[in-house]
């Protein structure tokens, strides 16, 4: 058995549906037990109508105080240390769940995860991972880090292809990972300092660097891991999310001017629905991980639906069966790249 | 009459289909006159077919030395002064063609320009201006700079955005365009101090500036003109470009695994392919300016077609007939941003 904390609390949506995200994966895993953290009333009410098996799979932790969207990440520390994201790691600190899932406040829940459970060891900040669909089915990319450090260093960077390469060995069972960087082209001159300089100490240590990368090339599996600072990574994942968006529309809009389009869209439109809701829809695969934490913290959309919240619990669950963060430490402190940054 | 200068060498096409674009253009516009500059033998090839009435608007300016895709851009100026691209901004120096469009390579035609031509008073740097579709049926996106310049200042980023403007003014009759600057929020603290700081000038000078914009905003005509550095714009055209192929993809997929899929695929085709091989393809809409020469230079894509040559000959005859240069000029001398940058 395996117990996950979810946070219900300050997310777009009511306390009740992300419980009931919770309620959901409870039903699809019978190894899993989950640890509601949130305000009683809201849990209690639909909790009260399960049947006594799953029942006995759910405990409650109470949190009355929560952190908004709106409040600044660093009122955490200062006027929210009794919230429900800082409750949940705190359990994870004792022992009494194994990762925490969150679809409120990310720079809160990275505040709180940093401040209660730590960083592994050698690494400074915690990059947001996000997994993008392939052309190869079934296939993922790693895009790291997707929004977590406008600013980065070479150090910052290279820690992130580590844990990059460490997340795709261990939860992707690929034995010698391809890493690359985003850049505005694939030749090594180009870039700027900062990846010139990160692509130059990725070189030089036991991981296996294929170069930079390109935008038009992210769902080519050209790289398995792709790194990038948070500004880019979070501007690329919001572009692909608006490009898809925009397909969709402009699809819709070929149904409205043509009458054999209409038909044949009509006809597909089962095979389609299930194309954008699904595959080619990030949140559907449940959340990204805050990695460099010492523990699993597992970001939702702040709009995950009841599904996206049970994608995300039990994708924490595999990357606590599957050890995640030992074997990135093990990867962090058995590379020796101190000299190069 | 309006003369522009095609250069037709050193293109991932052959010359001839490159002139075949500028014959195209000849038999869509009896206004307009081509001046084709290149290996004399490839392009009488095939102006020798060409009815006496559009051969009297085909003039030729020799040029056997070219700039390849390989060749560094400085090479042009130490080595490669003779080339078609100098030939080309020659002739518009010399009254004798209005705009250069090439479809060869950029940073080579970037240099020519700016040592031929020169830049408008007040802009330090040239940027590249790319058209995005949008949600609106016929409207565009400006995005700038999207790719020229990796590492930009505040300063030019604030040269881009009223150039931008006047752009959005003179082309597409906006009286007063929006103009945002890509981030990875849209609240004002977000973005990096570089941003931060255009921000800050562009909120004090007399331009409608309407804040950060998220990538995922980008067709939903928040803003008219988007600025950014030459490296996200970039990474972030290229993911545009990336993403709607993969989407195809994955509709193609579809057809494979469902049967009803494939028929509406099938009845679809014909609407779907308009779509995706015009409407949503940038390359159809002929090239991007490089706005900042004292002059108009239109840069295809290295693998333009005869289509988009001629495209691109089109848009240069309407960014002349509209004074393009003139207007940027005004509106970059008549606003008084020194103080602020």
């Amino acid at each position: 058995m395996v117990c996950i904390a979810l946070d219900v609390m300050g997310a777009d949506n009511p306390p009740a549906k992300i419980v009931q995200g919770g309620v959901n994966a409870l039903r699809r895993d019978p190894e899993l037990s989950v640890l509601f953290v949130g305000s009683l009333a809201a849990i209690d009410q639909v909790l009260i109508d399960l049947p006594p098996s799953m029942r006995s799979r759910a405990t409650i932790l109470p949190a009355e105080q929560y952190v908004t969207m709106n409040d600044s990440a660093s009122c955490v520390l200062r006027k929210k240390n009794d919230s429900s994201i800082v409750k949940a790691f705190e359990a994870v600190k004792a022992g009494e769940a194994r990762a925490v899932v969150s679809p409120a406040n990310t720079g809160a829940m990275m505040i709180a995860g940093y401040h209660v459970l730590g960083m592994i060891a050698g690494v400074s900040r915690p990059a947001i991972v996000t997994l993008l669909p392939t052309k190869e089915h079934g296939k993922h990319l790693i895009l790291l880090d997707s929004g977590a450090n406008v600013d980065c260093s070479v150090s910052y960077l290279v820690q992130f292809a580590v844990m990059g390469s460490a997340f795709a060995q261990t939860i992707f069972d690929l034995a010698l990972p391809k890493v690359g960087i985003l850049s505005n082209g694939s030749e090594s001159g180009k870039g700027t300092d900062l990846l010139r300089g990160a692509a130059n100490v990725l070189s030089n240590i036991d991981i296996n660097y294929v170069g930079f990368v390109e935008g038009r090339d992210l769902a080519d599996n050209v790289a398995d891991v792709i790194v990038t600072d948070g500004f880019v990574g979070n501007v690329v994942l919001k572009t692909i999310e608006g490009t898809v968006d925009f397909v969709i529309d402009a699809i819709k809009q070929v149904a409205k001017r043509s009458m054999l389009g209409a038909i044949g869209l009509k006809l597909a439109k089962g095979s389609l629905k299930r194309l954008f809701s699904e595959e080619l829809n990030p949140s559907y695969y449940g959340g990204a991980l805050l990695m460099g934490l010492n523990g699993i913290g597992i970001v939702c959309h702040g709009s995950a639906d009841e599904t996206a919240i049970a994608n995300g619990i039990l994708m924490a669950k595999r990357y606590v069966e599957k050890d995640l963060i030992g074997l990135i430490d093990q990867q962090m402190n058995g590379l020796d790249f101190a000299g190069f940054v």
